[in-house]
């Protein structure tokens, strides 16, 4: 590396007094620099409602046999995660979800708990497992009835017979409905008929289809009597017992891919394959012997979305997993930033890199925001498990659980793919060996954000949903409703209607920067600006779509295409004041009065930091100042100055031990190094041994004004 | 993949009238959908200065034996490389900036073109080539004197002579100051006596040290006669016939990493190790018999930078290879685009997908600013051939060309990544394919972010740079300096210093939304908006350090450290505006009507773009009315609309063959798989054989107000 850069250094201010001229004068609270996070207590209360379970989870994740080996081909590598997924069957940590009296627990939250903890492992080992028990084995379980989890989950669940959950197409990927596969029933056999019926109907991207699958869960289009019903599934074998396709039957491998090469994904296609009808997995949908259709949900779209809305788990699970490696990558790249020194003062010590603020802004909001992450995932997985497990199921909390999937998944794992690359940058070079781990789980990582729903799409979900209940209740011509529709989205939050309005309308009363800030760190006031943003903009593409349903359909099309963009940010904000608000009732709970202050902080750093990001429309909108928009930036330094000192705790309360962790860097070894050279240097100026400087010293100055 | 999505869907209205109720009526101009880009003559400028060198090393980029396999071991991939690296030598594509009378040409600036071009057949291969001959071979040239060329150069241009270049240790990454490898000079044996004093000083992350490379240039602080003299760099025989490491050398491999992987990078450590004292690369510093050191620059730092400066070029080849990638990227992404469909408006035929709002706002953006930096790059190579030809190399020149290289090597090799991922996830699951590219080129490029120069600290320099330029003119009393010196680091562009105020004192005259995206388009307008940000940004940050060097020195490193985020979003929004001018001077030299429309409409959108990016900024400084802020997105949404029907000519001129994009996903394989769906459902509704719906068509809508 060819480097010039003397780059000025500083030593962390936490508690210095004003360093910006824009932030004015602040009350210094002499207990701030006192303030002491109770690692083990928060780290207990990251755990979340499953701790028990993750903790478990946490002991096979700490086995090396159970862990990831950096390097390995493809070929072992996949070898390598069928032999732990056996391990992982023989122990029963991936039978949870499943029914007692076939040896599982009934215990749909406590799985998923599990489930996701395995990404520490090896995000191989957590997929390749989801595919297994969490997409086709749960594919059997939710669509299918008594008889079929009788005959098929002992061997799913033992892995006896590991499958394929054959849904996507090459030619669709997030549009299921219009998949290409048929399966034709034929009366005279008593069977169904499966067809691909071109190249683009071939089934792609399934994880055990490549080599290990010798069944599959198979969507395909039910036609009966000459009508088609839509989207249903079937049990399918698919390979004999010398692992060759049955008769009908074809497939690729899919290679070498960006990550997960522990998964044998594959395609695969079929002509005239034949199943008995009894294969259907008719939970809502049957064919009688005579090929009489009947559902109990009479509506088509209904009915697919329920039977794929049992399939939500898969986005439960990512939405943790991807949260868990956020967590670990920042435990890395922090405890490294606070051992790693570089550049100097003019000092003969170097400082430490995590002193520097570019250091502190580049890593400390992310942090903030994996720990939002968590606690919101952690509401998120016990929504799931009452849905689930049928204590809160009703149409409304299934729909409810969807959107939260939806909301949460694009946005937890867009910001692993961020944070691993910021961490990995963070380290420098040695980040980017595959021994410090971050690279590897970023590539893994990399196709969290486009599977089980393009995190795109799910965003338009999302905002689909918001313009229908914004929608409903403007309708209902209730004034207020309006202003409550986004307080059901995030339940059990005070909003406080009247403060919306005030804080619009005072803006400008707000001339010192002192209570400007003062308000900023209110819980209440961050609440009303992240709540008005969502349903400002819900609103206004509201009115610009009200003419679209006088027109005819193509030119509504294009008209709600003209806002696509500005949906999906909407839908973005949401799913971010669902974190916030997470983050916010987290702190309710945290008892210790240290620890609470500390997580104060970055709650306020992640809920500023969302409006920092969207700084422009709240100035556009006037919903703040051009004084206190200033003020946003300035408060951020300020708390990342103030969470400094406690780095290393809030990362420690993540859990994490050396043998999860697993990076070189993060092991002590840079202290090691660091040390070793100090005392050199200190002993050679001791014993006078040390060479003169070319020029009486003259150390780096900053820039002189 | 769960989903169940009904993406609303649209078609492309390039040229419909208004969609959005924020932006007003415009002028339609009939012949905007008429304007057509004349591919060919694009390709030719984007070529640019060494369209000839260029277009050579695409041929050399086209062949199959000189391309990356996906899938290969470490071990294979290192050994292929080292072949491919025999082949460069042997034709001499590597050899362009080489002494004449060591059967070199002399030409820098083709060098740096040829050797970019390399990226698109293995990134590994452009940067293991980077190694031998542009740091081990230009270490030797730039830094050593006649005897060294003629003794050295020869081996190494022709690879017999595979070398390190051991500068980076793993204490001290970009600070290569301060180094801790030593080289006390012996008068009684007339050598240098080598020396690893402690762990953090081993040399690391060197490119052909794990494997290849018999010899070394090593930096090292120069000592003798108990005087250190700094960093300076020594030829050094590391490997004897055998591959073993000479007697006093050690090493290991750095095994595994995040990409480039067909390199072999590794560790070295020296315990008094002899050679002689001619191994001095001695061109700026020398020893005599005696030990007498001497040097033409008496100043330690400035000889120190002078050394490090004549290795600039390696930034050079990143900027135009991180480029490169972008460009192929987009080649890919944007062509699949036009020919993969998904979700339907209710027509029987679904929508291709880059005709979504969502998916044009992801890519179009970045294709203008990789248009950006391809003309930036030339611009930038061009100078870099101007300084190292000698035709223009003042110390003012070298330093300009320091700055431009610190400006924009981080911005093209950040954008390469953003953009890597972001056509990785438009292409879904068949994006995360290794057989489709992205994933392998973004794992290889992620290092340019922090090799050559970690990004942020390179954009401290600029900022640096700034800093002092601004001082330097407000020192002098000169009012009318501080609003030129900005303009100074873009040569040769008009600055209208009276257009700014105006803007800002007018802004409340721009009633019209019209009015003010008519402003918007205009190139002073936006040259103003982007000028104006970096010059006032430096000036505040300046205002606010001016008390520093009044400071004890601490408490001054403490005050700069508290503006280091905002010193380097300055120098971030200076190195955006040097692209942009780049841009806008290319178009002054483009000659189709057509193709400057459609250009003019790509300058303006990442003018704009970059407006809309820091748009608080503008609000919170005076420089935008909310309105007008307002319009600068709407009218980002229309030029995208606009760019629509011309992007796969945009990047078709980039010139990339199916040789160089090897991605079947771009083969336009996906075109042939719709074509032949469609035909099949046409075929069964004219045959009467579609199955019949469950229910009577109902096609999804958007959602009703």
């Amino acid at each position: 590396m060819v480097d010039t850069a003397q780059r000025p250094a500083t030593l962390p201010t936490p508690e210095a007094p004003e360093t910006s001229g824009d932030t004015g004068p602040i009350t210094l609270n002499s207990d701030l620099a006192a303030a002491q996070v109770d690692v083990a207590a928060l780290g207990r209360q990251l755990l979340g409602t499953w701790a028990d379970v993750r903790i478990k989870a946490r002991e096979v994740t700490a086995r090396p046999d159970m862990q990831r080996i950096e390097g390995l081909s493809m070929h072992d590598h996949r070898l390598r995660v069928l032999e732990q997924l056996k391990v992982l069957a023989a122990n029963g940590h991936v039978h949870r979800a499943f029914p007692k009296h076939l040896g599982g627990s009934d215990d749909h939250g406590g799985n998923i708990a599990g489930f996701e903890e395995l990404v520490i492992a090896d995000p191989s080992l957590q997929i390749k497992g989801g595919v297994q028990w969490g997409l086709f084995g749960a594919a059997v379980l939710h669509l299918g009835t008594k008889p079929h989890h009788d005959k098929y989950l002992p061997g799913i669940m033992d892995l006896s017979v590991p499958g394929a959950f054959a849904m996507t197409e090459i030619g669709h990927g997030s549009d299921v409905a219009s998949i290409g596969t048929t399966a034709t029933f034929d009366p005279d056999t008593d069977e169904f008929v499966i067809n691909t019926p071109f190249r683009a109907a071939w089934k792609d991207y399934l994880g055990n289809a490549a080599k290990d699958g010798i069944a599959a869960v198979l969507f395909a289009q039910l036609i009966t009597q000459g009508v088609q019903h839509g989207v249903h599934a079937f049990y399918l074998p698919i390979r004999d017992e010398n692992n060759d396709f049955l008769p009908g039957i074809g497939g690729e491998d899919d290679g070498l891919k960006g990550g997960l090469n522990g998964i044998d994904n594959g395609r695969l296609h079929f002509t005239n394959v034949r199943i008995p009808r009894e294969n259907l997995l008719n939970r809502y949908g049957d064919v009688a012997a005579d090929g009489t259709y009947s559902s109990s949900i009479s509506s088509p779209g209904r009915r697919f979305f329920t039977m794929l809305g049992t399939l939500v788990q898969g986005r439960v699970s990512l939405d943790g997993a991807a949260t868990a490696a956020s967590a670990l990558a920042l435990t890395i790249a922090i405890t490294y930033g606070s051992q790693r020194r570089q550049f100097t003062a003019g000092d003969a010590e170097e400082e430490v890199i995590l002193d520097y603020q570019r250091h502190q802004r580049r890593l400390f909001p992310r942090l903030a925001t994996t720990y939002a992450q968590t606690f919101a995932h952690d509401e998120f997985l016990v929504k799931f498990d009452e849905v689930f497990s049928g204590k809160a199921d009703t149409d409304d909390d299934r729909q409810d659980l969807e959107t939260l999937a939806a909301a949460l998944k694009p946005l937890s794992t867009w910001h692993a793919l961020d944070t691993l690359q910021e961490a990995r940058e963070a380290c420098g070079g040695a980040g980017f060996l595959a021994e410090n781990r971050l690279v590897g789980l970023r590539a893994d990582l990399d196709v969290y954000a486009t599977f089980e729903g393009d995190n795109n799409v799910l965003l338009q979900l999302v905002a689909k949903r918001l313009l229908t209940d914004y929608s409903r209740k403007f309708a209902s011509a209730d004034a207020g409703a309006l202003a409550r529709y986004v307080v059901q989205q995030a339940a059990g939050r005070a909003y406080h209607g009247s403060g919306l309005r005030t804080l619009a309308q005072t803006v400008t009363d707000f001339g010192s920067t002192a209570r400007s800030v003062g308000a900023l760190r209110d819980t209440n006031v961050q609440r009303e600006l992240l709540t008005d943003r969502v349903e400002t903009m819900i609103g206004e593409v509201a009115g610009h779509l009200r003419s679209a349903n006088k027109m005819p359909k193509k030119q509504a099309a294009a008209l709600f295409n003209s806002h696509q963009n500005e949906l999906i940010e909407a839908a973005k904000a949401h799913a971010e004041l669902l974190q916030w608000e997470a983050f916010t009732r987290a702190l309710e709970t945290t008892v210790d009065p240290g620890t609470k202050r500390v997580l104060t902080w970055l709650r306020d750093l992640f809920g500023l930091g969302l409006v920092e990001k969207n700084l422009a429309w709240y100035l556009i909108h006037g919903r703040l100042s051009s004084q206190r928009a200033l003020s946003v930036t300035a408060y951020i330094d300020r708390l990342i100055a103030r969470i400094r000192p406690h780095a290393q705790d809030l990362v420690d309360a993540f859990g994490y031990s050396q043998e999860h962790l697993r990076a070189t860097i993060s092991s002590g070894i840079e202290r090691e190094r660091q040390d070793e050279a100090r005392d050199y240097y200190r002993e050679q100026r001791a014993s006078g041994q040390a060479p003169a400087p070319e020029k009486p010293a003259k150390p780096a100055k900053p820039a002189k004004k």
